[in-house]
């Protein structure tokens, strides 16, 4: 018999990362709900003619793509199995694919359900996605997204609500981030000063690459562009600046350049000014560097990276956050004027930094509960019926699954790093009572069933 | 442009729709804590090798493909391609399917992760499974399990502490159910009667179907088998009896036909008389009756139907629960000795059947939150603090999200079912002041922030 074992790529999650990772969602779920986002799900299926074309000629392939049922081939042509030409049978022996993102999906929902729905629809959705990429450390073929979106949104105040949300987030997790926020209308004031829009989006590419390659490897990209290096230039000076200077110096570059970017430095503005005097603990940064490739954003962009303090020297993650405006998402399905604006927690990647910088200490997450441990048989159904009560009183309790001596159930409680364990034998059911052990201290008293419950909930 | 849609057979869950299924899961996952179990996860993608074989030629056949990434049909064999042989191809071109239940993805874990396992182990898994059925009313492609298991469990305690976990998830749902019970040793002691283990499982098989073709349905397909007719009408015969009459049925039947059952007896006994005495306020039954059709199972089995009276008349799901006791669960993965029980919510069908009973009224699972009105843009900042430090005081707020007259924005509060406006222009400004207003009563007065926290406080 073959060992079992996972497809490449993909984990179980043992009881321990479980409590870790339930502590986290639910940490993301209660602020969202504070935030006023509903949750929605989709299913795991998609029809591929919904996500095909949706995330460039790389992302169609890195899709998980499902067999029709059935006797698959017999649509397939003859021709194109002859030549083994995997691309022409595809679409003859599957329809549906596994989800990739959040956001397509919710495109599709909003398209599908615009009737039912309120707008501005705020809503969240926290659910696994699947991409056929090559595995790596940090890197899963089944990983969770957890996504707010405000769909019929024009004000930036969603804009700045969001980076909020980021913030009280990562503040409630107990780790330090940096948000860094741009806004693509920049970029667009300059397509013509770069050369136009096809320039635009190689330019954007390549700064995009900036965290990757350093400042050599986007000059050395630029190389030939004057504009571009200009401009690159430019926006690399503002980094070490404080905002106010920031956006000086790039209005003072568009005006030399009878450029006019006053919407998107309108914006910038606009947003900073909701931020200003709140209590915000997190790093909250205009960075004119940052990008976000996907073509889809036409107004704020975010990203969040872990800050450094917290964490040991040599970890590196990239982001575990990313966002932004986006004008035209359910363009795509045929519902026009639909602005809106999203941010997305990457949940596995957030798991890795919290537990790089010791935020998850295994202590908080076991499961407790009293265990009660009969010293025979007789004893069972004493103590079975102890552990019903316990539970009718909101105490987690159970009772040792197998007849076994008493040494072994207590071994099995402390190796479980439980706190209480209830013993009882003919002793102690003549007079209705427990030994309640404390297993941490080895402190053991002769209790009644409400001296037992009254102890352990204090 | 196509219209978007959905895979047959998978949906979409909208906010109203989530909220009564996160409640649903909630009151699951809240008794399966306070009873002992532990969560775990598993990938939605297993190995077919995983999956296959584990739920018959029709299980095979309903198991999801997924078709491996790249050129697949590299690996395919030529002369299969040719005669459109999708069986034979099948093998080459795909190596994952997704999860079919929650039992095999256990069996697989326990096997795996046996040295990191203290047994008993009590786990519980709450994730969508995948089939390919034909989707109809209550079927679909995509649905929910949540189920609870003890691994490594021999003590007839673990059996009867299931019955009252579906006992106490159903009185926390407030849905009356019978919780049927029975023990396959009964029917394994009349093997031999019956002839032989082929006739068993026929006999199994034929009585499994008893819900659906009736009395008269089991007799015909019995008819020419005089000792399983007799056995069937003895088992029959026992369904409006008392759990002890029931019992010496049995016994008398056995005794007569030099069977001895004792071994079953025994633990059916010792399972009802954990119960005794305890508050139940479902029904739990003893129905010799009941096979459950899964061969896997050893000792007791479950099953849980909603019962009649609050339910409309002409409304039939089936059963939305059920389990068993297994011997030998992981030896299919070459772990040995490893005896456990478990049973299974079906979310899906529970969902609709507390909706046909009226349970899920709409109005406790609409999310409620504070809406901030600015009645300007000048207010928006004001209004926008505001919000922020109702969150930090863990009140849901939010601000409109789009610059818009106040009528729009009490009118989408009101469409949303919102309790409360808090509104402001300048003259609050001035005044640091809010007016709130009672979305439900019209009433609507001139308060302090802190008078606003207090307001909705109470």
């Amino acid at each position: 018999m073959d060992k079992p074992s996972l497809p490449s790529g993909t984990r179980d999650f043992t009881p321990e990362t479980m409590g870790k990772r339930q502590w986290i969602m639910q940490t993301i779920e209660k602020q969202f709900r504070l935030f006023g986002f509903e949750p929605i799900e989709t299913p795991a299926m998609e029809n591929l003619k919904t996500l095909t074309g949706k995330y460039g000629v790389e992302g169609d392939q890195l899709l998980f793509k499902i067999l029709n049922n059935g006797d698959f081939l017999t649509k397939a042509q003859s021709a194109d199995l002859e030549e083994k030409n995997s691309k022409k049978v595809l679409n003859d022996i599957a329809e549906k694919g596994l989800r990739y993102d959040l956001t397509v999906p919710l495109a599709r929902f909003v398209t599908m359900n615009r009737d039912k729905i309120q707008f501005p629809f705020k809503r969240y959705q926290m659910q696994p996605v699947w991409r056929a990429d090559r595995p790596q450390k940090g890197r899963y073929r089944e990983f969770w997204q957890c996504d707010a979106d405000v769909v019929g949104s024009k004000g930036i105040q969603s804009d700045a609500d969001l980076a909020l949300l980021y913030n009280n987030v990562f503040e409630d997790l107990g780790l330090l981030v940096i948000i860094r926020i741009n806004n693509r209308k920049i970029f667009d004031a300059f397509e013509e000063y770069l050369g136009g829009n096809e320039s635009l989006i190689r330019f954007l590419q390549c700064i995009d690459k900036f965290d990757k390659i350093g400042k050599d490897g986007v000059e050395k990209e630029l190389h030939n562009q004057k504009n571009a290096l200009l401009f690159w230039n430019c926006l690399f000076s503002t980094i070490t600046l404080k905002t106010e200077d920031k956006l000086k110096l790039i209005e003072e570059f568009a005006h030399k350049n009878n450029i006019n970017c006053s919407v998107a430095l309108d914006e910038i503005k606009a947003f900073f000014q909701l931020l200003n005097s709140l209590p915000i603990c997190n790093k909250i940064e205009l960075d004119f560097t940052l990008a976000r490739g996907l073509s889809y954003y036409t107004g704020t962009v975010y990203e969040v990276i872990p800050q450094k303090s917290q964490l040991p020297e040599n970890f590196s993650i990239g982001s575990i956050g990313g966002g932004g405006r986006y004008d035209n998402l359910t363009e795509l399905f045929g519902l026009k004027d639909m602005p809106g604006v999203g941010i997305s927690f990457g949940l596995d990647r957030i798991f890795d930094t919290l537990e790089a910088a010791n935020i998850l200490q295994k202590s908080k997450f076991i499961a407790q509960y009293i265990l009660f441990c009969p010293l025979d048989e007789l004893a069972t159904e004493y103590c079975f019926h102890a552990v019903q009560k316990c539970r009718k009183n909101n105490l987690s309790a159970d009772i040792y699954a197998n007849n076994s001596k008493l040494k072994k159930q207590l071994d099995f409680a402390n190796n479980k790093q439980l706190k209480w364990a209830a013993i009882a034998g003919s002793t102690e059911m003549d007079s209705e009572t427990f030994q309640l052990k404390n297993l941490i201290t080895g402190e053991q008293k002769n209790v009644s069933f409400s001296e037992l419950i009254n102890t352990i909930r204090n």
